[in-house]
């Protein structure tokens, strides 16, 4: 498989001189994807006008574009649509579950969840009312607090801080069992593992573009919706693209058929070429092969750097298979040290109040730019590159 | 004021041999836009990648772009921001309202609204409980429909269908002074005509950037909040971006100051940079200027229609007070006489039932594409051009 990744990262813009292992933040540019923009731009933007809609597909392509994403996350065809941002699809989803278990009061998640996803719950739950709740456990205890009253398990696979992947198939089991719903948030697992929503039973699904799928900053999210349910949740975001006849202008909402239904308003028809463009990069690889090259690489970068830099302590687990694609540090000093080690080339990310954060993306990355990237930390640690006042100063970090 | 507006036009690409009457849609693609799409892809997103959101300035511009946006809509500085759709910004304008109105159940709109709003005010009443109810007016009785239980009025300045324009701040004041609070939507009005929020005393408004203001297919949305509400009211899309420090990644929801706290997820920074070239051509355009070249262009086409094609019905206000910057005409043929027109270049829309649609958009339009559509109408009436099978097709129309 080398020779098929040496024929991806060739597919990807890399700056001279950097190396880029924040990925799992912003994935680089694809090379194809600015030709694609420019002339989805000129050609059909340009030329065609409001008929592209039509005639370029424009209308169709949160759905095929969204079928191509379902191919990585073991959806089926016609199950993933595209459209909002993460926290707008993790509300619908919320909010579509919660109707399925109106009986039920309790939304579950976890501390390790990215914020914006509580945030998104707490606000369903102050517009739900009163009774609604969001119960937040500990990562390694969510599995003990599902219990029948909870309505929906709100869980992203791989914490964005410490990359700890959780057991997605255990957790849904144990969901169903106690008659809940499931929501994966795969941020960071859409593109960087192998995910199965149909094996594993999710009831919902929802991820990013932006991230390993390489579509660009501000690319739109994707939703799924299990086959079962998706003609029998009633949107909350009933906006005028999910309908089930657009442009009749019914006065009364009807919802799409399916996951149609997901959709809200107008797409975004700039950031999806881009997003295609992106996507072509997918085309024939195994994720398999992904996930065995994305381990080899995080062992990589694990060994080298507890071997040279005795003083950061590793938060992601040793443990293959509570493993993400990425690798994280604690230091007290983590923020200076990542300002340094930018400095010097290497681009991770911090993450308060002590993670460095370093994503691992077997699209464009090898085993020469781990090794460079192990190199330029040590002597950062080493010669203490990071102790400048230059490097404390702190603005807003992504 | 013509030279103004003949250096507007230069800055449009507009296909040969088309008379693109359909702006009140999608607006055109501004000829900077291309280039600075480019430009963003490569020379930030390509070569600066994750330090681009503060380097090229990525997320702060939302509310860059939306303080020129507010000197459209007579909206202060910080009073505005970009994101998400439409259909989005007026969820979240009308939970918002309804919170700072707890003590009233009922959302007051009318028929003449476009019907995402309905469906969007439908959806968050369902989320709310059965209390909540939606009530719908038609459009002529929408004043008189304002009582003392309306929490909150959500008007469409311009009827999407046959321009017909309310007086918004006659609406306004009775709203106000039987206690309720008003959203309005500016999908038809900016870049359209004058709009003044600020001296009409909107407590709300939304609008789109991808019809007047040229900004591309799925161009984001962008919502004002009256300055005296902004740190009032609680975001129901509590997003991370709207939190009040998105990169301390707290456990708790904060609100951000004022306007910001209406952003929710990863701003599409790509369509951003076609905005912003976009809105490069508004710079220096005066909004009075603009309404009267509106005015006279839609006067032209109405005495022009109407002198040579007796069958169409003129379904806009001739009172200038009361129309928006479109014409309507309608016809029981009308899906086939604008097939059969957009073939003859003229490139207008259809809406349902019978509805012909116009945009009429100074900035690119002038006298002559006026004249030019009236003549290839008139020849298509007299020859009835229309009345070929091919025409009758429907598939989606937009």
């Amino acid at each position: 498989m080398t020779d098929l990744f040496k024929a991806t990262k060739a597919m990807f813009h890399l700056p001279q001189g950097m190396i880029y292992l924040d990925g799992n933040s912003l994935g680089p540019l694809p090379r194809a994807a600015s030709e694609r923009v420019a002339r989805m731009m000129q050609d059909e933007w340009g030329e065609m006008l409001i008929t592209a809609w039509n005639r370029a597909g424009w209308m169709d392509q949160p759905a095929r574009l969204g079928d191509r994403i379902g191919r990585l996350i073991g959806a089926p065809a016609g199950t993933v649509v595209l459209g909002d941002t993460l926290s707008i699809k993790v509300f619908q989803a919320l909010a579509a579950a919660l109707s399925l278990r109106s009986d039920r009061r309790v939304i579950l998640s976890d501390s390790g969840n990215f914020p914006s996803d509580l945030y998104m719950a707490e606000g369903l739950a102050g517009l739900l009312g009163q009774d609604h709740v969001l119960k937040i456990a500990p990562p390694e205890d969510l599995g003990a607090a599902i219990d029948e009253d909870v309505a929906v398990l709100l869980v992203t696979e791989v914490d964005y801080r410490t990359g700890r992947r959780h057991d997605l198939d255990e957790l849904t089991r144990r969901a169903h069992a106690a008659g809940a719903l499931v929501i994966w948030d795969l941020a960071h697992s859409a593109g960087a593992l192998p995910v199965d929503v149909t094996a594993g039973g999710a009831d919902f699904a929802a991820g990013c573009t932006y991230k390993y799928l390489n579509a660009g900053p501000g690319g739109p999210a994707f939703i799924y919706v299990a086959p079962a349910l998706a003609d029998r949740v009633r949107p909350a975001l009933s906006g005028w693209l999910g309908h089930e006849a657009p442009f009749a202008f019914d006065r009364d909402y009807r919802p799409g058929r399916g996951i149609e239904r997901m959709r809200v308003g107008t797409p975004p028809v700039i950031q999806l070429a881009a997003l295609e463009a992106a996507l072509d990069v997918w085309d024939g690889v195994d994720m398999l092969a992904l996930r065995a090259r994305s381990l080899a690489l995080t062992d990589q970068f694990i060994a080298g750097v507890e071997a040279s830099c005795p003083e950061l302590v590793l938060a992601t687990p040793r443990d293959h298979a509570r493993r993400g694609s990425q690798v994280s540090f604690r230091h007290a000093e983590g923020f200076a040290i990542m300002q340094a080690l930018i400095a010097e080339g290497v681009i991770g990310d911090f993450r308060a109040p002590d993670v460095l954060r370093f994503g691992f993306t077997p699209l464009y990355i090898d085993a020469a730019d781990v090794q460079g990237a192990i190199d330029i930390l040590a002597r950062v640690m080493r010669d203490r590159l990071w102790d400048r006042p230059e490097y404390r100063q702190r603005g807003k970090v992504t």
